[in-house]
């Protein structure tokens, strides 16, 4: 009855999870959330107070489908201080969220059969958006500690390969990736044509000063084919708002701005006037919650690898702890014992193989730390009963 | 460099148009807009308070991908009032605007090389869609009164058919399609086992005590196959919060969802808090619209029907007049004429070819009566000159 395309697809376990949380809540089980992959802090009070006004003044009719002139020239600007190349608003298109950002850089730049390499663990709809582009998801191993391994992408490439696909920081190790590597994925993609699409959702976070370093600044020759994608949902607590963005060349912005024409038009507009307020405010906020998230990575980290086999993540708010030395006869992967921990310990977390990987689990921290602490007593003493 | 998916869509001419008129706006020609297709009047003042409210509470996060629950439950039993047979929310998925809605159902159930038929004149974004999801677009003429032309459309049924599109009230044409016709057309698909999508955008506009009937209430017994579009914008001067939705069989619900979670995600939350307060409102405001815009419709048909061959339209807000008597060696085709009556005249309209048929031009009296008088007097004194 269905197109062979969406018989195709699977909806993400994250998904799942979430509606099963949803229903044991409304069950008055009072279910730690550690499963959210969104700051639990409200939006700041500037970008509230610019949408209200943007809704007073009566915006509230069709726009551009790339956007609002003036929310693109603004991104275009933060990123050139960012050391992006030659950049305009000629280059940015908005999107209903940098999931849609991702899912048209697969239409726009793929035929049937053509290959994306990209390594695992991934962010949950990487390999479905490609699939719903006909393309074909490639995926390698990443090394242990969760960084490239280019050896294993080199050897991937083949004569249908059209990109090579990248998550730093990553989602859902929290790896932020080394510049070295980066650069020599740049000499690599050039060396095959290849596009380099770099998902940048969390870009802003990262811990103990380490930096994370957009691909496309360290590759200005060869920004015609880096495709960034930002998003404004986890840096400004807007995931509501479904503002994210894609930063390409001209042409391949253009073509996804026809694209996107005739998917969604245009997005909401007064969201577009509170992104605005976000990229004028200054950092204290920002700052703010960045050192709080430092405070529940720490704690988060130095609790479950007391019981977890975990690296400590330098960006993004999840620990990935390896976790199959808890799998037995009963509890066989990753996707069993995250339902064990759910409904004996009424701690949600999400499973590994959501991300493409067995043995994991994925550890949200973007939560009170009296929450991380009372979600680790109780799978510590649950895990321990065993 | 870019796919041959995307090569083979074309930016609709009514985005051409619309870029074309902001150009000359900023040049300070003083444009009258007449190719515009959303009201010109705000957004009703319940509408844009509960939104804001919905900001001021902090309804920014993440929601279910087809929609808030309460939103859907309201828009289910809204129908049932219109006679929506056995509907729930399940039945209901919301979109960003009824155009995401449009390219969902064609990727839910098209797979390549099947064949969607629907009449010309047609919206411009469903052949593009169509085609986005590897299908056909099979266009069949209407009648010279813009009514379906069912002769032709059972014609054009082959073993590849998949459904049959409708759009009433009609963009551009303003017809409402008669109820006998429509069931009629529920015979043949049920005949040839085919989906019927109906675009209702404009369901509430119509003039003169004419009634639209929603296909899906006219056959019950067919109702898991018949997939309406509706949206909040034109009914309520939303188009800025893009909220659509699609009403059908709980199986498509589904399937859409599952799609929709890998290409959007969810809605704009407090939109969605706009739209429920939209379904509460008395209709003291939408009937004063109503009223005003049959004002217009009588204003419009009566001066354009003086310098073209128009039909008198029943429903939405546009005239579709007949206009190749004013085409010369100069002037071929409606696209050269609506850029002679831009640059001439200084009033923008839509070419018959962006809807799939040359000799036309769509006026949109979505506009104040000053405006429609002097755009009529405009194009007369040009036309008159020649």
């Amino acid at each position: 009855m269905t197109s062979n395309k969406i018989k195709n697809i699977i909806t993400s376990n994250s998904i799942l999870v979430a509606d099963k949380v949803n229903q044991l809540n409304q069950e008055d089980k009072k279910v730690i959330s550690l499963h959210i992959g969104e700051p639990d802090f409200n939006t700041p009070p500037d970008i509230i107070s610019n949408t209200i006004q943007a809704l007073n003044n009566n915006h509230t009719k069709y726009s551009s489908v790339p956007g609002v002139l003036k929310l693109r020239t603004e991104i275009a600007n933060s990123l050139e201080m960012e050391n992006f190349n030659n950049i305009s608003y000629k280059n940015i298109m908005i999107s209903n969220g940098a999931k849609q950002s991702i899912y048209n850089i697969f239409q726009v730049i793929c035929n049937p059969e053509d290959e994306i390499i990209f390594p695992a663990p991934f962010w949950v709809s990487f390999p479905e958006s490609i699939k719903l582009a006909g393309a074909k998801p490639i995926v390698v191993p990443s090394k242990p500690n969760f960084q490239l391994d280019l050896e294993l992408i080199q050897n991937a490439i083949t004569t249908k390969t059209k990109a090579i696909l990248i998550n730093s920081p990553n989602n859902p190790t929290g790896a932020v990736y080394n510049k070295e590597d980066l650069k020599e994925l740049v000499n690599i993609a050039q060396k095959n044509d290849l596009y380099i699409i770099s998902d940048e959702a969390y870009e802003f976070l990262t811990y103990d000063n380490i930096v994370n370093t957009p691909i496309a600044t360290i590759a200005p020759q060869y920004s015609d084919k880096i495709i960034t994608i930002r998003t404004f949902s986890k840096k400004y607590c807007m995931t509501g708002f479904r503002i994210g963005f894609m930063v390409a060349s001209k042409k391949i912005t253009a073509a996804s701005t026809k694209f996107q024409g005739h998917v969604t038009g245009n997005n909401c507009l007064f969201s577009q006037f509170g992104a605005l307020a976000a990229l004028q405010m200054d950092n204290t906020i920002i700052n703010k919650m960045k050192a709080e998230f430092q405070n529940r990575r720490d704690l988060a980290y130095s609790l479950f690898s007391q019981i977890f086999e975990c690296e400590k993540p330098d960006g993004a708010f999840y620990l990935f702890p390896k976790v199959d030395n808890y799998f037995n006869h009963k509890i066989k992967n990753s996707l069993e014992l995250a339902n064990y921990i759910l409904e004996q310990a009424n701690v949600a977390l999400l499973p590994g193989s959501a991300f493409g990987v067995e043995n994991y689990l994925r550890v949200s921290f973007a939560n009170s730390t009296q929450n991380i602490e009372q979600a680790f007593i109780n799978i510590k003493s649950l895990l321990d009963q065993r």
